[in-house]
């Protein structure tokens, strides 16, 4: 089945306590994107950071300020080079600065990663149900580097409304055979995908996603954190 | 502008020899999918590999054949957990099991990786321009896992027609401030979304990416390749 990913325009610059669902269901009827049931939203956690006031001044030395900063949401610098740190966040995921950023914020000013970004997706979708009628699943994304292949990739850091995971064991392969590539990481490839839409630089922080078929479920992108004890790259 | 990413249907088993070019144009055009200028295809490796003759039969123990092909494919092994290595192949890439794969393959068999991927996906683009006119980028693809991550996302291993990173450096986010986050693993993102049309299941091996705004070029998926020297996490 063909999947559209429509970038959600319109959406203006959001600010502390604003109500988020509201502003996307408006963006959303404006564009005339229903929803419609099936349909997957995706939002840069950038909006939904600042909308909750995750958003700290950097003050003197702004670049001091803000390394400083990165280091205070990290739980573990993993590696350092430089000004840059690879970080465990205290949700567990790895990235750099521990997902504090400073672009698309305010001059001054950096925004953290939202503290809980399941809860958060939850929220979100329970607000839009409100508003809208409709169920849509979210998925909250952030800009991850990854190890051993260059450039950076959207991932999802948080969801509600889907499974994380898309668990294939068991499934068979066309031929019958068993499939040994069994858990799709699904949500990073609808966090990959929607970002192709949106764009760094065009701030556009939401799209659409519609035909997607993957399974509704009450999945968390926590459970996208490989165990420290799974893990062979710490 | 919308993403349309619509999955190729209707390809034939491949099998060495076959005319890759030829059973994907003959599919685009049963499926009503032009190709028009603008579109993307994207191709599972799998069937690269089989039309280019990358499969070897697994004589006696199979596993015990396979895990020795691995090894035989691999340039250096990171990692080894059990059964599962985790190697550079010599095209550089980072994945289990150097990228051998018995999913999707006959039985008694394995697929390895195309020798030169980039090459693979450029003969396959001049083949398709030949057959239909039309000057479509390909990417071809690959399902790896990630460091911290569970779960695995498909990625480009060979392109041809496209950069491998959108570069951002000196562009601006809409409040006018320079973009930290600068290199954008495009092609990557396109594997990702293109295999939640195409699915691990179904064999359903390519789709048509619609309405995408990234930049032609000729990069390779060898670009997105990290250099030992900046990786952090070998």
């Amino acid at each position: 089945m063909t999947i559209a990913i429509h970038p959600v325009p319109g959406l203006p610059e959001v600010c502390p306590g604003d109500d988020l669902a509201g502003l996307i269901a408006s963006a959303l009827a404006a564009a005339g994107l229903g929803p419609e049931p099936g349909d997957v939203l995706v939002v840069t956690h950038k909006v939904v950071s600042k909308a909750e006031g995750a958003v700290v001044p950097l003050e003197g030395d702004e670049d001091a300020a803000y390394r400083r900063l990165a280091e205070e949401q990290s739980v573990e610098i993993l590696r350092r080079r430089g000004d840059l740190i690879i970080a465990r966040t205290r949700h567990g995921f790895i990235c750099a600065n521990a997902g504090v950023d400073r672009s698309n914020a305010a001059p001054g000013t950096a925004v953290l990663l939202p503290a809980d970004p399941d809860r958060s997706a939850h929220g979100l979708r329970l607000a839009l149900r409100h508003r809208t009628g409709v169920d849509v699943p979210v998925v909250i994304t952030d800009t991850f580097g990854r190890a051993w292949r260059r450039g950076l990739v959207d991932v999802a850091i948080g969801i509600s409304g889907l499974e994380a995971i898309l668990d294939l064991r068991g499934t068979r392969d066309a031929g019958g055979r068993e499939l040994k590539v069994t858990e799709v990481a699904v949500v990073d490839e609808i966090a990959a995908a929607a970002d192709l839409a949106m764009g760094k630089a065009a701030g556009v922080p939401a799209a659409l996603v519609r035909g997607l078929a993957v399974p509704l479920g009450e999945g968390r992108a926590a459970d996208l954190v490989r165990p420290a004890g799974e893990d062979m790259f710490r």
